[in-house]
């Protein structure tokens, strides 16, 4: 099987979700959990979580919970594009290291794309860690849309 | 709103459903259409598509459109571990031509990723487009796992 590894429950994800560590917020609801990439690749990267299931990955997740996050990686695309009007809004998700998959509970990356900006990903976001102050306020500008 | 123009009736995907133009295919259900990507990223590249919605990107997507290609999508991800063996697949989905969307009827690529292996999207495939009668045979391959 691999694909790296089993279910870690002291994965990041895992602990935003425990409230453990910080996360800049952007949308929640019984299911799923939204909030700022810190290794952004564009202005607004986002990533969408389910608050329940343990799949490590698409290939392990279950229907119901794939179409919640689904659902909600929408919504925030949505409110992205209307927050920040990019250009092109690229969704990700990444199965395996050899994928590009660091955080082994399934995320979907929602990142906005410019005319004229990077297209591709790059291994720790366009800029390394973004200011912590700076995604509290671009959240904030975004959960107004949401 | 733009993303890049209305739906066209005309759009390869359509016409593949329409049984206009041939495709090398994987998987189909009364609401899904799995096939391969006739540019490949990597061997096994597929694409899934809605046979009923005309959503041409996420944020116009229903949301039963959008959990019925995610459940095919994640059919055709495990199909492809099983027939090819990679060692990571990438899910992507491009909307707007700025985040490389070339096809403006939603379609999910999955991708399959080996150690060493390209991992960024190239626009016109690694490899220029692929060989029909290569395609056909590697979709037999394929399916017997579907």
């Amino acid at each position: 099987m691999s694909l790296d590894g089993a279910y870690d429950e002291g994965n990041p994800f895992a602990l935003i979700l425990a409230g453990k560590i910080p996360s800049a917020k952007l949308y929640e609801d019984e299911h799923t959990y939204a909030f700022l990439d810190i290794m952004p690749q564009s202005k607004g990267h986002s990533l969408v979580i389910s608050k329940w299931s343990k799949a490590r990955n698409l290939l392990e997740m279950e229907d119901d919970a794939l179409a919640q996050v689904m659902a909600t990686a929408k919504k925030v695309a949505i409110a992205l594009r209307q927050a920040l009007n990019p250009d092109g809004i690229h969704i990700a998700q990444f199965n395996g290291s050899a994928a590009g998959q660091t955080v082994f509970h399934l995320h979907v990356h929602i990142v906005p794309r410019w005319e004229g900006g990077p297209v591709g990903f790059s291994t720790h976001g366009q800029g390394g860690m973004a200011d912590a102050e700076e995604l509290r306020a671009l959240a904030e500008s975004v959960r107004a849309f949401l």
